[in-house]
């Protein structure tokens, strides 16, 4: 009896980084005979209780990243058209819907949407606009998917899934989660799949 | 009349993860045929100015680095012997004796054996015992080190290197810069020498 190996795929949507991951993390999980499972989480609370703000007023580190971005896009084969709207998600409405859709099994290819939303037509997830067009676009009905999004049991669900991620370790988006074994960064999900099918150096 | 391709390393000791670059930017510089300068600056004057503490405060962060560092080290075949002293070099005395040796052409050796010294012996940057022997070990006088690290010209040097990574958009160690971009993390170095060759698909 062979189990397939699986990562959870911790993401935030607003995270910058996490771009990259949304859009290669499923095929290179697929090549890697592992199982993907995406887990929205509410980083922004982790952040506030860290103190950590990773760029505001940071000018330097900023639009390095933005550039280091345009790098590992292009490392990536992925497109890249200058910053997004950044920040996003204020009121954290894309990152509840994105616990609706997973809830429903339509999360990866609505975290998809937001993001290439984003990253190539500009659109600031969150903005209200948006937030009905990207579920049009999958089918779902805008109207329903944003009542549930707003919901008691959608906010209190995210909410559980963050303090699992805390409990866990995870501090940042996005994280590949192998057991206890976490890794941070779009930079670290290769390393995430040799732990999950036994082929990191580190892993006793 | 073909010139080397270089880099400028820019580094800070206490910083954690330039530990894996110390040990292994030359190295890979030669094999890329690439030429590596070794930049001492004073990182802290910088991270106080964006009110960075990378990890002040931020245990999950903080415990996760040691963790990636070991995961990193084995994927080099570097030796990791758990969480060496941390913080350290509170006076800058290992950093200025950095600037010294690489006024006198002897930096690399003096860094790789303070960042042994520290991660494998666990003996910490700026101790005074440990830095009288470090240059004793290389065969240079320590009184005369010692007393060169303190002089005023030494000390304005290494605050003009600082400017200079300020002026780059330097803000982290290690940092490789070619020209006018800049690479942050040990993580990065393969793109640093592949920009330096002309191989790194983002170059124009």
């Amino acid at each position: 009896l062979e189990t397939t190996p699986s990562i959870d795929f911790y993401f935030f949507i607003g995270s910058t980084y996490t771009y990259l991951s949304v859009l290669r993390a499923e095929d290179a999980a697929r090549d890697a005979g592992v199982m993907l499972k995406w887990r929205p989480f509410f980083l922004r609370d982790i952040l506030a209780e860290m103190d950590n703000s990773p760029f505001v007023g940071k000018p330097a580190k900023r639009s390095y990243m933005w550039r280091d971005l345009e790098h590992r896009a292009a490392l990536h084969g992925l497109r890249f058209e200058g910053a997004p709207p950044y920040p996003v998600d204020p009121q954290g409405v894309a990152n509840r819907v994105a616990h609706v859709a997973a809830t429903h099994g339509w999360c990866a290819e609505y975290v998809r949407a937001v993001y290439r939303g984003g990253f190539l037509e500009k659109n600031p997830p969150g903005d209200p606009g948006f937030m009905r067009t990207v579920p049009e676009t999958l089918g779902r009905d805008p109207a329903s998917v944003l009542e549930a999004a707003d919901s008691d049991g959608v906010r209190s669900g995210l909410a559980r899934r963050t303090d699992e991620a805390r409990r866990l370790g995870v501090f940042g988006s996005p994280s590949f989660v192998c057991g206890s074994e976490v890794f941070w960064g779009d930079d670290r999900l290769e390393e995430a799949l040799a732990w999950a099918t036994g082929r990191h150096p580190a892993r006793s």
